[in-house]
C-alpha cells in the first residue's frame, strides 16, 4: 500500500498525534487552514465514505466521540467546531483515505462556498 | 420540548422525506445551500455533538452509513460530496438539534471559508 495515512496510522510516517487507539488515529494537519484543524483516521484503509462497508459504521461512531473529545482537549468544544468529510472530486477530497476534518478556533464562515 | 427537528422527527411538521427508521431521519433542506443538500438526524433530542452521550456513537455511524446510501440514490457519489456537523457559534450551528448535511452536485469549494 503507498497510502500516507496508512503509512501515519502504522507509524512509519511521523504526525502530532493527538489521539490513538487500536483503531482510530487523530493528528494535527500539517497544511491547518484553521486555527484548529485535525484528521481523524480509521487506521483500516477506507478510500472514501463511498467504500466504507457494512462493518465499518461502529468505527465511524467512535469517530465522533473522538471529536466531542478532541473539541474538549483542543478548547474548542464552547466556541464552535466543524466535523467534515469530503469524498470524491466535489467533495474536494485530496487525500483517498477516508478521513474526518475538526476544525476550529474561528468563526468558520458559510457551510457551502462554490469552488473555482 | 419546543424543537422543530424534533416535531419533523414525529411527524407533526412536514418534510420531505429520503430516508427513515426508528432512529433516523433525512429530509431535503428547506433552504437549500448547493443542488443537492439532505438533513440527516437523529430522532432523539441531542442539542449538539457537545452534548452526545455514550449510547449514542452507534447511531451517528449508522448516520454515515445513510449518507452513503443517500449520495447513492441522490446521484451524487460519483461526483462526490460533503458531510458536514457544525457545532455552536464557530460552527454555525443554527438548529440546537443535532443534524448532518449532506451537500452535493456542485463543486463544494474550499473546506474553509473565514465568516464575516
Amino acid at each position: 500500500m503507498d497510502c500516507i495515512f496508512c503509512k501515519i496510522g502504522e507509524g512509519s510516517i511521523p504526525s502530532k498525534k493527538v489521539f490513538e487507539n487500536e483503531r482510530i488515529l487523530a493528528f494535527h494537519d500539517i497544511n491547518p487552514a484553521a486555527p484548529v484543524h485535525v484528521l481523524i483516521i480509521p487506521k483500516k484503509h477506507i478510500a472514501s465514505l463511498n467504500d466504507a462497508e457494512d462493518g465499518d459504521w461502529g468505527t465511524f461512531g467512535e469517530i465522533a466521540g473522538v471529536a466531542q473529545k478532541l473539541a474538549r482537549e483542543l478548547g474548542v468544544a464552547d466556541s464552535g467546531y466543524r466535523l467534515v468529510n469530503n469524498c470524491g472530486k466535489d467533495g474536494g477530497q485530496e487525500v483517498f483515505h477516508i478521513h474526518f476534518h475538526l476544525l476550529g478556533g474561528a468563526k468558520l464562515g458559510p457551510l457551502f462556498s462554490r469552488g473555482s
